[in-house]
Protein backbone atom coordinates (compact mmCIF):
# COMPACT_ATOMS: atom_id res chain seq x y z
CA UNK A 1 0.00 0.00 0.00
CA UNK A 2 0.95 3.38 -0.98
CA UNK A 3 0.46 6.48 1.96
CA UNK A 4 0.53 10.15 0.71
CA UNK A 5 3.93 10.32 2.17
CA UNK A 6 5.67 8.20 -0.45
CA UNK A 7 6.69 5.24 2.04
CA UNK A 8 5.48 1.88 2.24
CA UNK A 9 4.73 0.49 5.69
CA UNK A 10 5.06 -3.03 6.41
CA UNK A 11 1.93 -4.65 7.25
CA UNK A 12 2.21 -5.08 10.87
CA UNK A 13 -0.37 -7.69 11.04
CA UNK A 14 0.62 -8.68 14.96
CA UNK A 15 -0.80 -5.52 16.21
CA UNK A 16 -4.15 -6.09 14.69
CA UNK A 17 -6.23 -2.97 15.49
CA UNK A 18 -3.02 -0.39 15.28
CA UNK A 19 -1.87 -1.63 12.35
CA UNK A 20 0.96 -0.09 13.49
CA UNK A 21 0.30 3.56 12.48
CA UNK A 22 1.44 6.49 14.79
CA UNK A 23 -1.32 9.24 15.86
CA UNK A 24 0.83 11.54 13.98
CA UNK A 25 0.86 9.58 10.88
CA UNK A 26 -2.91 9.33 10.89
CA UNK A 27 -3.24 12.55 11.65
CA UNK A 28 -1.34 13.61 8.94
CA UNK A 29 -2.85 11.81 5.96
CA UNK A 30 -5.95 13.15 7.44
CA UNK A 31 -5.04 16.42 6.74
CA UNK A 32 -3.56 15.17 3.60
CA UNK A 33 -7.53 14.03 2.66
CA UNK A 34 -8.87 17.31 3.47
CA UNK A 35 -6.25 19.31 1.64
CA UNK A 36 -6.97 17.19 -1.57
CA UNK A 37 -10.83 16.97 -1.15
CA UNK A 38 -10.30 20.99 -0.50
CA UNK A 39 -12.12 20.30 2.91
CA UNK A 40 -10.00 22.42 5.33
CA UNK A 41 -6.26 23.67 5.25
CA UNK A 42 -5.01 22.00 8.34
CA UNK A 43 -0.89 21.41 9.00
CA UNK A 44 1.50 20.15 11.37
CA UNK A 45 4.18 22.96 12.53
CA UNK A 46 7.33 21.62 11.63
CA UNK A 47 9.37 21.19 15.02
CA UNK A 48 11.57 24.46 15.95
CA UNK A 49 15.03 23.79 15.23
CA UNK A 50 18.09 25.64 16.52
CA UNK A 51 20.87 25.91 14.56
CA UNK A 52 24.19 26.73 16.01
CA UNK A 53 26.02 25.56 13.08
CA UNK A 54 25.50 26.35 9.05
CA UNK A 55 27.79 24.57 6.82
CA UNK A 56 27.14 26.56 3.36
CA UNK A 57 23.33 25.11 3.19
CA UNK A 58 24.29 21.85 5.23
CA UNK A 59 23.17 21.91 9.00
CA UNK A 60 25.85 20.69 11.26
CA UNK A 61 24.99 21.45 14.49
CA UNK A 62 21.73 22.49 16.26
CA UNK A 63 18.80 20.75 18.44
CA UNK A 64 15.10 20.87 18.84
CA UNK A 65 13.74 23.22 20.65
CA UNK A 66 10.20 22.99 23.01
CA UNK A 67 7.80 24.23 20.24
CA UNK A 68 5.71 27.59 21.79
CA UNK A 69 2.64 26.21 20.55
CA UNK A 70 0.19 23.57 19.88
CA UNK A 71 1.28 20.96 16.60
CA UNK A 72 -1.50 21.91 14.21
CA UNK A 73 -3.68 24.68 13.33
CA UNK A 74 -5.50 25.88 9.84
CA UNK A 75 -8.95 26.64 8.90
CA UNK A 76 -12.19 24.94 8.66
CA UNK A 77 -15.30 26.18 7.06
CA UNK A 78 -13.51 29.72 8.27
CA UNK A 79 -13.40 28.62 11.40
CA UNK A 80 -9.57 28.90 12.65
CA UNK A 81 -8.97 25.38 13.97
CA UNK A 82 -6.24 24.29 17.04
CA UNK A 83 -5.13 21.19 18.59
CA UNK A 84 -2.65 19.14 19.72
CA UNK A 85 -2.26 15.49 19.12
CA UNK A 86 -1.37 12.93 22.55
CA UNK A 87 -0.73 9.09 22.55
CA UNK A 88 -0.57 7.73 25.63
CA UNK A 89 0.10 4.29 26.75
CA UNK A 90 -2.15 4.25 29.82
CA UNK A 91 -5.64 2.48 30.44
CA UNK A 92 -6.79 4.44 32.98
CA UNK A 93 -5.54 8.35 32.54
CA UNK A 94 -3.91 10.82 30.49
CA UNK A 95 -0.89 12.28 32.20
CA UNK A 96 -0.83 16.01 32.17
CA UNK A 97 2.72 16.15 31.91
CA UNK A 98 2.19 15.36 28.74
CA UNK A 99 1.77 18.52 27.69
CA UNK A 100 3.13 22.03 28.50
CA UNK A 101 1.27 24.82 30.69
CA UNK A 102 2.04 27.12 27.67
CA UNK A 103 0.31 24.68 25.38
CA UNK A 104 -2.28 24.49 28.02
CA UNK A 105 -2.55 28.21 27.90
CA UNK A 106 -2.51 28.44 24.15
CA UNK A 107 -5.05 26.13 23.57
CA UNK A 108 -7.33 28.43 26.50
CA UNK A 109 -6.59 31.69 24.40
CA UNK A 110 -7.48 30.19 21.05
CA UNK A 111 -10.78 29.35 22.80
CA UNK A 112 -11.48 33.21 24.20
CA UNK A 113 -10.25 34.03 20.73
CA UNK A 114 -13.15 32.65 18.68
CA UNK A 115 -11.15 29.69 17.52
CA UNK A 116 -12.27 26.17 17.70
CA UNK A 117 -8.93 24.46 20.05
CA UNK A 118 -8.83 20.75 21.14
CA UNK A 119 -6.93 17.59 22.08
CA UNK A 120 -6.66 14.40 20.24
CA UNK A 121 -5.52 12.21 22.91
CA UNK A 122 -4.64 8.32 21.58
CA UNK A 123 -4.87 4.97 24.30
CA UNK A 124 -2.91 3.32 22.63
CA UNK A 125 -3.53 0.14 24.44
CA UNK A 126 -7.21 0.55 24.16
CA UNK A 127 -6.98 1.52 20.58
CA UNK A 128 -9.31 4.23 21.05
CA UNK A 129 -8.91 8.19 20.03
CA UNK A 130 -10.77 10.75 21.28
CA UNK A 131 -11.33 14.53 21.02
CA UNK A 132 -11.32 16.61 23.75
CA UNK A 133 -12.37 20.33 23.53
CA UNK A 134 -10.72 22.60 25.20
CA UNK A 135 -13.63 23.94 27.56
CA UNK A 136 -13.93 20.32 28.66
CA UNK A 137 -10.31 20.29 29.24
CA UNK A 138 -10.06 23.60 30.93
CA UNK A 139 -12.70 22.21 33.45
CA UNK A 140 -10.93 19.35 34.15
CA UNK A 141 -7.88 20.85 35.41
CA UNK A 142 -9.53 24.28 36.71
CA UNK A 143 -11.22 21.98 39.31
CA UNK A 144 -8.73 18.75 40.40
CA UNK A 145 -5.51 18.30 41.75
CA UNK A 146 -4.81 15.81 39.91
CA UNK A 147 -1.82 15.37 37.72
CA UNK A 148 -3.62 13.61 35.17
CA UNK A 149 -7.05 13.23 33.63
CA UNK A 150 -9.08 9.76 34.03
CA UNK A 151 -10.05 7.70 31.20
CA UNK A 152 -13.44 7.77 32.07
CA UNK A 153 -13.73 11.85 32.34
CA UNK A 154 -12.46 11.36 28.94
CA UNK A 155 -14.86 8.56 27.40
CA UNK A 156 -17.58 10.46 29.11
CA UNK A 157 -16.67 14.48 27.74
CA UNK A 158 -15.01 13.77 24.51
CA UNK A 159 -15.78 12.21 21.20
CA UNK A 160 -14.63 9.12 20.25
CA UNK A 161 -12.47 9.16 16.48
CA UNK A 162 -13.29 6.33 14.66
CA UNK A 163 -10.95 4.71 12.47
CA UNK A 164 -11.20 4.84 8.44
CA UNK A 165 -9.40 3.75 5.74
CA UNK A 166 -9.83 7.08 4.28
CA UNK A 167 -9.48 9.79 5.81
CA UNK A 168 -8.10 7.97 8.36
CA UNK A 169 -9.15 10.06 11.43
CA UNK A 170 -12.10 12.15 10.47
CA UNK A 171 -11.96 14.49 13.57
CA UNK A 172 -13.78 17.38 11.36
CA UNK A 173 -16.73 15.27 11.12
CA UNK A 174 -16.55 14.58 15.20
CA UNK A 175 -16.51 18.41 15.94
CA UNK A 176 -19.47 18.60 13.25
CA UNK B 1 17.89 48.87 24.13
CA UNK B 2 16.47 45.37 24.57
CA UNK B 3 14.09 44.08 22.45
CA UNK B 4 11.79 41.03 22.86
CA UNK B 5 14.08 38.17 21.90
CA UNK B 6 16.97 39.29 24.26
CA UNK B 7 18.83 40.75 21.29
CA UNK B 8 20.87 44.04 22.13
CA UNK B 9 20.99 44.99 18.36
CA UNK B 10 23.41 48.24 17.89
CA UNK B 11 22.00 51.78 17.00
CA UNK B 12 22.81 51.60 13.28
CA UNK B 13 22.06 55.23 12.99
CA UNK B 14 23.51 54.98 9.62
CA UNK B 15 20.47 53.74 7.71
CA UNK B 16 18.44 56.17 9.47
CA UNK B 17 14.76 54.95 8.87
CA UNK B 18 15.37 51.59 8.69
CA UNK B 19 17.22 51.07 12.56
CA UNK B 20 18.37 47.79 10.71
CA UNK B 21 15.51 45.90 11.67
CA UNK B 22 14.54 43.54 9.32
CA UNK B 23 10.73 42.97 8.15
CA UNK B 24 11.04 39.64 9.91
CA UNK B 25 11.70 40.93 13.40
CA UNK B 26 9.52 43.82 13.10
CA UNK B 27 6.89 41.46 12.55
CA UNK B 28 7.82 38.73 15.46
CA UNK B 29 8.24 41.44 17.61
CA UNK B 30 4.49 43.20 16.70
CA UNK B 31 2.90 39.69 16.86
CA UNK B 32 4.78 39.51 20.64
CA UNK B 33 3.05 42.90 20.98
CA UNK B 34 -0.09 41.32 19.61
CA UNK B 35 0.34 38.10 21.86
CA UNK B 36 1.29 40.20 25.45
CA UNK B 37 -2.08 42.64 24.90
CA UNK B 38 -3.85 39.60 23.93
CA UNK B 39 -5.16 41.74 20.96
CA UNK B 40 -3.87 38.59 18.55
CA UNK B 41 -2.41 35.16 18.53
CA UNK B 42 -0.53 34.99 15.64
CA UNK B 43 2.80 33.30 15.09
CA UNK B 44 5.55 32.83 12.61
CA UNK B 45 6.08 28.57 11.82
CA UNK B 46 9.31 27.41 12.36
CA UNK B 47 11.40 26.90 9.05
CA UNK B 48 10.66 22.75 8.44
CA UNK B 49 14.19 21.30 8.40
CA UNK B 50 15.36 17.90 7.18
CA UNK B 51 17.18 15.91 10.18
CA UNK B 52 19.20 13.15 8.20
CA UNK B 53 21.53 12.49 11.36
CA UNK B 54 20.86 12.78 14.98
CA UNK B 55 23.20 12.38 17.77
CA UNK B 56 21.28 12.02 21.08
CA UNK B 57 19.42 15.17 21.17
CA UNK B 58 21.75 16.65 19.60
CA UNK B 59 21.53 17.30 15.18
CA UNK B 60 25.03 16.52 13.22
CA UNK B 61 23.40 16.66 9.55
CA UNK B 62 21.02 18.39 8.26
CA UNK B 63 19.20 21.19 5.98
CA UNK B 64 16.30 23.38 5.85
CA UNK B 65 13.21 22.71 3.65
CA UNK B 66 11.11 24.67 1.66
CA UNK B 67 8.16 25.56 3.54
CA UNK B 68 5.03 24.25 1.86
CA UNK B 69 2.66 27.38 2.90
CA UNK B 70 3.38 30.87 4.25
CA UNK B 71 5.35 32.12 7.07
CA UNK B 72 2.59 33.12 9.84
CA UNK B 73 -0.26 32.22 10.94
CA UNK B 74 -3.05 32.51 13.73
CA UNK B 75 -6.24 34.09 15.21
CA UNK B 76 -7.80 37.69 15.43
CA UNK B 77 -10.92 38.36 16.38
CA UNK B 78 -12.01 35.27 15.72
CA UNK B 79 -10.40 35.37 11.81
CA UNK B 80 -8.69 32.92 10.50
CA UNK B 81 -5.22 34.93 9.89
CA UNK B 82 -2.31 34.07 7.47
CA UNK B 83 0.60 35.89 5.12
CA UNK B 84 3.55 35.81 3.88
CA UNK B 85 5.96 38.42 4.34
CA UNK B 86 8.61 39.70 2.22
CA UNK B 87 11.48 42.53 1.53
CA UNK B 88 12.61 43.53 -1.63
CA UNK B 89 15.20 46.17 -3.09
CA UNK B 90 13.51 47.22 -6.06
CA UNK B 91 12.48 50.91 -5.95
CA UNK B 92 9.89 49.57 -8.93
CA UNK B 93 8.24 46.57 -9.21
CA UNK B 94 7.75 43.23 -6.33
CA UNK B 95 9.45 40.39 -8.22
CA UNK B 96 6.95 37.02 -8.70
CA UNK B 97 10.37 35.57 -7.91
CA UNK B 98 10.11 35.95 -3.97
CA UNK B 99 7.16 33.54 -3.77
CA UNK B 100 6.67 30.02 -4.60
CA UNK B 101 3.66 28.84 -6.53
CA UNK B 102 2.86 26.67 -3.68
CA UNK B 103 2.54 29.81 -1.59
CA UNK B 104 0.29 31.42 -4.04
CA UNK B 105 -2.08 28.68 -4.16
CA UNK B 106 -2.30 28.93 0.15
CA UNK B 107 -2.84 32.13 0.10
CA UNK B 108 -5.80 31.79 -2.57
CA UNK B 109 -6.98 28.75 -0.66
CA UNK B 110 -7.03 30.61 2.82
CA UNK B 111 -9.41 33.44 1.38
CA UNK B 112 -11.83 30.59 -0.80
CA UNK B 113 -11.86 29.07 2.91
CA UNK B 114 -13.22 31.85 4.74
CA UNK B 115 -10.14 33.42 6.22
CA UNK B 116 -7.98 36.66 5.91
CA UNK B 117 -4.60 36.42 3.93
CA UNK B 118 -2.78 38.75 2.58
CA UNK B 119 0.88 39.77 1.66
CA UNK B 120 3.31 42.19 3.39
CA UNK B 121 5.73 43.28 1.53
CA UNK B 122 8.55 45.84 2.34
CA UNK B 123 10.26 47.75 -0.19
CA UNK B 124 13.49 48.46 1.82
CA UNK B 125 15.01 51.36 -0.36
CA UNK B 126 11.90 52.93 -0.37
CA UNK B 127 11.43 52.56 3.34
CA UNK B 128 7.64 51.72 2.96
CA UNK B 129 5.75 48.44 3.58
CA UNK B 130 2.40 47.64 2.53
CA UNK B 131 -0.25 44.74 3.32
CA UNK B 132 -1.75 43.53 -0.06
CA UNK B 133 -4.54 41.38 0.32
CA UNK B 134 -4.38 38.00 -1.34
CA UNK B 135 -7.84 39.26 -3.69
CA UNK B 136 -5.62 42.40 -5.28
CA UNK B 137 -2.73 40.35 -5.50
CA UNK B 138 -4.54 37.25 -7.61
CA UNK B 139 -6.14 39.78 -9.33
CA UNK B 140 -3.13 41.12 -10.77
CA UNK B 141 -1.30 37.99 -11.45
CA UNK B 142 -4.57 36.63 -12.87
CA UNK B 143 -4.65 39.46 -15.49
CA UNK B 144 -1.09 39.73 -16.10
CA UNK B 145 1.80 38.33 -17.91
CA UNK B 146 4.60 40.05 -15.98
CA UNK B 147 6.65 38.35 -13.87
CA UNK B 148 6.95 41.40 -11.42
CA UNK B 149 4.22 43.92 -9.73
CA UNK B 150 4.53 47.04 -10.18
CA UNK B 151 5.23 49.48 -7.31
CA UNK B 152 2.44 51.95 -8.35
CA UNK B 153 -0.13 48.94 -8.05
CA UNK B 154 1.01 47.68 -4.79
CA UNK B 155 1.03 51.20 -3.83
CA UNK B 156 -2.72 51.62 -5.15
CA UNK B 157 -4.42 48.49 -4.29
CA UNK B 158 -1.93 47.47 -0.57
CA UNK B 159 -2.25 49.48 2.34
CA UNK B 160 0.63 51.50 3.87
CA UNK B 161 1.63 50.08 7.05
CA UNK B 162 3.47 52.90 9.26
CA UNK B 163 6.05 52.04 11.34
CA UNK B 164 5.84 52.50 14.88
CA UNK B 165 7.49 52.25 18.05
CA UNK B 166 5.72 49.92 19.78
CA UNK B 167 4.04 47.70 17.88
CA UNK B 168 6.74 48.70 15.04
CA UNK B 169 4.17 47.12 12.46
CA UNK B 170 0.46 47.68 13.26
CA UNK B 171 -0.49 45.74 10.15
CA UNK B 172 -3.63 44.56 11.91
CA UNK B 173 -4.86 47.99 12.44
CA UNK B 174 -4.12 48.62 8.70
CA UNK B 175 -6.68 45.30 8.11
CA UNK B 176 -9.60 47.29 10.61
Amino acid sequence: MNYPDGIKRKNKTIYSGKRGMTLESDINDTNKYYLEKDIALIYKKPTPTKVIKLDGNRIKDGFYEIPSTTDYNGIYKGNYIDFEAKETRSKTSFSLNNIHDHQIKHLDSVLRHGGISFLIIRFTTLNETYLLMTKDFMEYINNNDRKSIPYEYIKNKGYLIKEKLNPRLDYLEVLE
